[in-house]
């Protein structure tokens, strides 16, 4: 799979969409992208959103989603001049699944603190 | 947000919703919900679908899904006795997103190459 160019499968080890899959899927990328599926921010309007999020690790995470071709950072012209973040259209179109993935995630947390708790419990006695 | 038990926000630092988001969508919780979204797979049949993952790594990361009630172990008697693993309903209901996101940058990985080509060639001028 890895070795033709025009296949991509992420369950393949060298395949070059598996270090894609996790800029996309890491916990930066993912909130990051999340985000910017809200809207264009800047730099510190990220770095409040994704809540403790280091600069050091917002820059990394916006350089790799920014050589995926995800995201587009637009200097403005103004003094001082404002540098804005956001989706191109794969990035978008991307965003918007992993948005969906995560209000999942977020609606089955009641659940999934329940088996958390049994399962605890249970190594417990 | 994440004070209020009822109320979870991946975006908040303390939600008890992010590590749980990192099992999920981290390499390893990825690939093995996918994996698994395929259908029930026993554990060495899992480590070949998921290329490259350690036997330690595997059996951490099937452990936290276990934990967060997202798939099931069961132990069918044979001889040998068959440990098999398979996706709860929730953990089905999350692997089907998921496995959608993947597939979604899978399909975008033509031009993924091609913005990181450009963006290589622009920094090596």
């Amino acid at each position: 799979m890895a070795n033709d160019p025009l296949v991509f499968d992420v369950f393949a080890r060298n395949c070059t969409s598996r270090p894609v899959m996790e800029n996309i899927s890491g916990r930066w990328g993912g909130l990051t992208l999340a985000a910017l599926h809200e809207g264009t921010h800047r730099f510190n309007e990220l770095r409040r959103r994704v809540d403790g999020v280091s600069e050091k690790m917002l820059s990394q995470t916006l350089h790799a989603l920014e050589r995926d071709g995800l995201v587009v950072r637009e200097v403005r012209s103004a003094i001082p001049p404002r540098v804005e973040y956001s989706l191109t259209d794969a990035g978008a179109k991307i965003a918007t699944k992993l948005s969906e993935l995560i209000e999942l995630v977020e609606a089955e947390m009641p659940q999934i603190t329940l088996a958390q708790e049994r399962y605890d419990a249970a190594r417990s006695d």
